[in-house]
């Protein structure tokens, strides 16, 4: 801490020391445009603080304001982007066309590449866009403004620059605080819910670090190490105890993913995350043999429920259409005896993960995920989430995706390709089962 | 060690736990075409850390023609950017002007954004900079690939992403030996002139990193604290002992600053580097007064023997020519009782520094660099430094540049808009020095 | 945590490399006495790890059983004393005090040194004198076992050894819960109250760790920064927010001392903490002018209640303890408009902390050792604690012990001299104070 | 490094703020007698802290001078011991027995490990013994100083304490220093070959270190990792390249063991880092099968030598004698084609390790050190080593000595008690070899 400190004051120092023009309490504004001159140059770092310690205290009427100023006033030119497109038609040279790419690129990007200079400058990047996908509606000017951004983030958070880093009950209470706030899937009930997650032997959690936000993960998982794969997701969340058996733990399950940055929404990790955190454990862990997820279906109810009341459907009949009226009950999934209702929720939601497609990728965005990344549909739980969420949006039901990495490359092609999802024959044959 | 030996051994379990295609072996060519396919999405981490490895056994020949593949295969398409210019022409929407800016982005950098999250990644791609700086001539295809990497570059080694670390004896000898390797300016004669640069308790180095390549010093810094202005630099490179009255340190003199990276060429830390540890010296040490650097005339020796055989000139007399030709006999300054040649050499460096100019910046790229950072000229120092480079370039005259951080703003400004070069009226005078 | 996770491999890889006898699962004694023979030499590591493994699995009764083993077969043999003293007394050769001293010493104490080798062996010894101190009454035979060890973890536990840390939100989880758990004075209540007392910048949390126990603060203090010295310990303790201004704090307060391992009681670290905390922040905060604690009376009510009763005492007027009456009631501290109750207790508190003594130090142990520490008396602070502990133990008062580096040595010398008493005169006053 | 100077300036800050008595300069001899009085609780570290500066800054004469203050004033008081043992004889009681124990304890032990609470303490307390050993000769008092010093340094430096460490090319230059400064058995020609030994991935360099002398390596042993048995050490310290086949690596060679701090001799700590690195190097290289040193014979030289010259000797025979003539010709080893001498130096080095002893070891000491580690000699190597030094003391033979973890504990019994020297029967059958 004491270093911490001492950081922080070299940075308050710099701020005093570089003492820069005499009126104080410039507007953000007018700070940015003196960063964005070629004073930034000159001013760099202590400038770029200026501008982070006043967007800071902004209140949320004067950011909308502020960030109309950067779709104002930092726009390309557009004559000089017809000048030089005309000139690149005309030679087609290399100079031609550098100065037409400098015409296009925004100096949005100089003015945020600038701003990144401060000693919180990322985080500061971060919590514009943060704050700007809050604001922008379709308004499209704001638009040209996060373009900038997640252009800009997406180069910065390349996954080279991630760190994967174990967390766990020697990890900082600054960082563990923040899965507990940032855990989506299945809540954390505090810090007892949190020491239970991490501090078993029989559970990992792992996450992405970016080097200018060391105390902030960007996402992580949740992993339980189990004897065979798990079909129930309360079952791993339940205080256990007892010692385990090691060597029996031959299925590592990834049963929560969380993002915790909303200024880097639409910038993909879980991806890297994913076969990063199955090669470590495997490495950690040779007797690992299979690693797969448990995961909702959060697009299934939403999808039923359209179709429930839609006439010209045809997946299913009027006599299951009936059937379904169970699940208008709260507290259904309890005297859920009815073998035929399981058996048509399961073949519906097989149907639905594998048939029903948007531009060739599943529907529903988790699979369209998993499956795009190259895992394979190894298994459909009947009541393996039944919290109130689970039953809402998935009836329930839990998928397991498997990540085996030496068919990622294939399932990914035939995905990408032919458009087939790989599964098991199992699930295939849910598609027609009957009770 | 283990820890280290332990992560490049779970990349290289990676590389062999995702296995690929059965063909091994392939060309970096083909590698690089299924990175940039929607493979790359899916194998991410180990199709890219197969890119560096087959980059990192290439021979010269081989890398001149991956250059040129890069060259020819990876470019924007023409066609596409006419089309899309024509398209904001007429309707100057935001989304003709993404399509313009998306055509307009060369595939390549896709490419390299790829190569760069291998566990090498960003070493794989600042050694290929540095390779294709060694191999480009003015062959305008490479320099199209140049551009691109120096695109990226900026972009990943912006200031807010480096860390400054002070090297002392406790640093590890990994990081201690690429300060000896890459000293520029006055070379180091092996670990023990290493250790006393390093180890006195009034002398300090600091460095820039960059967190994807910790063991690289980007930049550093040499510094001796001293109790005045420092006119010579053997002085400081001297052997010393005795104890030092740490109270007495008023002065820093920055007499030495090397860029490390080959590969970052013309990617400028320098003045964020200096001014950095201004503020973190005034922090450790309140008692510092004065912050300047002791500095080569590099161009000096190269303009005066121009203008020494250029007839029209009418910087020295016939006079003064003559006497000129004492610089001609090997250790002149040895015997240099001569205070007339003094005088002139003086005169003659003060005229160089401040009056000739190339597009308003001084034509000593020395003094253009600090003068643009906002230092004024404090000194000239008559054989400050007299090894045989030190008068081959400077004719042994070395220059204080002071940083004074109140007078940054001030000075950049007269630099950039008057063109005005900040410096003690002693300097300026020495404009019109008789003997 | 992979690191000590591989750690511990090490250790569990070594039990099974260095295999031993044949013979499994030897009793504790069995071990014991391989360890302390010269079998202990060569399979050093392996067979203290034994020994530690066997003593974490014991029930209660078994380590009664242990203990009493080692009290009996682990003396120093008294024939051997007696020759030895012997022949000491006959040559006063450093030779026979070298025997006589070797004589001396107890076996167990080489014992208890192998089995310290062991990788958990620092916290094994540490666990078996907290499991003795319970176990132990007024038992001869186990009191020296008891000197023993603490013979050993006087030694081991040296200042010297110890290094001060602080502890913040920065730090891990596992050692932050050991505040919550060990937090003696005031009572922690969870997580955020944690958060409340280090997170703040006006709060201060110092620790004292062994490198052999590095997730095991031995004792910690929690400071508060104020502006003027405390009075009352439950404003320290209500969340508050709002900016500091950190300039204005000139005061460092010391409201809770806690000890952490049992194992260690008798073994003083307090005074050594409370000093190098005093030291740090002055080094960190130059502006801290005042260090005081704000500590209970522990004794007072209890000596009071014995006087009050005692016909025989001259230190209460008839009238007085009738007075005193109103203590009986619960509650009472919050209709206290009484000044005369007030006048009287504070006096009696005053005499009770300057008069009443034993063997020369003051009769209260909080006193006792902060006086003998060099601290002086500083405030007497009426209804400084309401909560019910401190109303049942100290009738709410809390005083403030001073700790004024320059005067340290001073007030020792006084104390252990002639007896005084440092303190204020106010404070000396309150002992002829009349309502 | 800033972090260091930041302590030391606490420690410093410490000097001046816990002011003392108004003289300056006191002698250590009156601050050890403050020290050592109840003013060293009050003013604790402040107090040692003078006493370590004070000691610093002795030279040798008053060096000598402290030692006999230390012999001549802080003894035990014989008549107290008197009466002790006495009151023990007639009571045996622990309370008798505890003041025997107390009066025996010498007043010295307090004073050092009252020191040992400086800041660099523990350093101060190594450097005294050190000193203390190179003044001491056979002076009686003087030696009462060094047990007490040994005493608690054996304590000190338990193993429990130590921690095994990595040291690689990437260790901070100021431990490799050391290692070049310390090596003893192969001297290490600078810097060059420091990072041949450390940087191969072939290479391995482990050392203990204690916690309060983190810098300062207390052994350290060199390691060669090879597919079979290494036979000469001149083989292992030349500069080699080219690739390693890691899987054919199944033998680690320790060819080089060093104690490094002078003030510790008599502290056994190779036994315990030999069978700990053997433990390390299985967990992280499971291919390792065989574990072997490359020792010298130190002793063989020196006694051939004196039984060569021994009339009454039965070993060798007169014309025997005659060949080993030979030897005393300089470069003798370097036309050796004489095979009979080669086979009488071998069997006289066999009887040499195998059969002469003095109290049941071994006359060797490298011998008597790994077979009473529970060794075994696995072979004697002709012209192992060729250096100057290795043909002087052991004729140029190098011996391994074989770890086998599982055989430990029988060889060191064997040793032990019927004083058997485990070794392989090619071994015995040298001794009645004949050309």
């Amino acid at each position: 801490m004491v270093i911490n400190r001492w950081l922080n004051s070299v940075a308050a120092a710099g701020k005093h020391l570089m003492r820069r023009s005499p009126q104080e309490k410039e507007g953000i504004a007018a700070l940015c445009k003196q960063l964005y001159s070629n004073k930034g140059e000159a001013l760099g770092i202590a400038l770029a603080d200026e501008v982070a310690r006043a967007y800071s205290t902004l209140d949320p009427e004067q950011k909308t304001a502020f960030f109309h100023t950067l779709a104002d006033d930092y726009n390309p030119d557009p004559e000089l982007i017809h000048q030089c497109a005309e000139a690149y038609r005309d030679s087609h040279s290399l100079s031609a066309y550098r100065s037409l790419a400098r015409a296009i690129e925004s100096p949005r990007q100089t003015l945020f590449r600038r701003i990144n200079m401060a000693p919180s400058g990322t985080r500061t990047v971060v919590s514009m866009r943060e704050d700007l996908l809050q604001i922008m509606t379709d308004d499209d000017a704001l638009s040209a403004v996060d373009d900038d951004l997640q252009h800009l983030l997406s180069s910065w958070f390349n996954p080279g620059f991630l760190k994967l880093k174990t967390m766990d009950w020697h990890s900082p209470a600054i960082i563990l605080e923040k899965l507990i706030e940032y855990e989506a899937v299945h809540e954390m009930q505090g810090w007892d819910d949190l020491r239970r997650r991490l501090d078993a032997t029989d559970r990992r959690c792992f996450g992405f670090f970016h080097p200018a936000l060391p105390e902030e993960p960007l996402i992580f998982v949740e992993v339980a190490l189990v004897p065979a794969v798990s079909r129930s997701v309360q079952a791993i969340l339940a205080p256990h105890d007892g010692e385990v058996d090691q060597q029996s733990l031959n299925t590592a399950i990834f049963y929560s993913i969380s993002n915790c940055q909303n200024g880097l929404r639409g910038i993909s990790f879980g991806n890297f995350l994913i076969k990063q955190v199955v090669m470590q454990l495997k490495q950690e862990l040779p007797q690992l043999q299979h690693f797969a997820t448990l995961s909702p279906v959060p697009g299934f109810m939403k999808w039923l429920n359209t179709i429930r009341f839609d006439e010209s459907q045809k997946v299913i009949s009027e006599d299951e259409r009936s059937k379904l009226i169970a699940l208008d009950t709260p507290g259904w999934h309890l005297h859920s005896s009815d073998e035929a209702l399981k058996v048509l929720l399961m073949r519906l939601c097989a149907h639905y993960l594998l048939l029903e497609k948007r531009e060739k990728a599943p529907l529903d965005p988790v699979a369209s995920f998993h499956l795009g990344n190259g895992a394979s549909i190894a298994g459909l739980n009947w009541l393996g989430d039944t919290s109130s969420k689970g039953l809402e949006q998935s009836a329930g039901i839990l998928v397991n995706y498997q990540y085996d990495l030496d068919e990622v490359e294939q399932h990914h092609e035939q995905f990408f390709n032919p458009g087939e999802i790989a599964c098991t024959p199992a699930i295939r044959r849910l598609l027609t089962a009957q009770p």
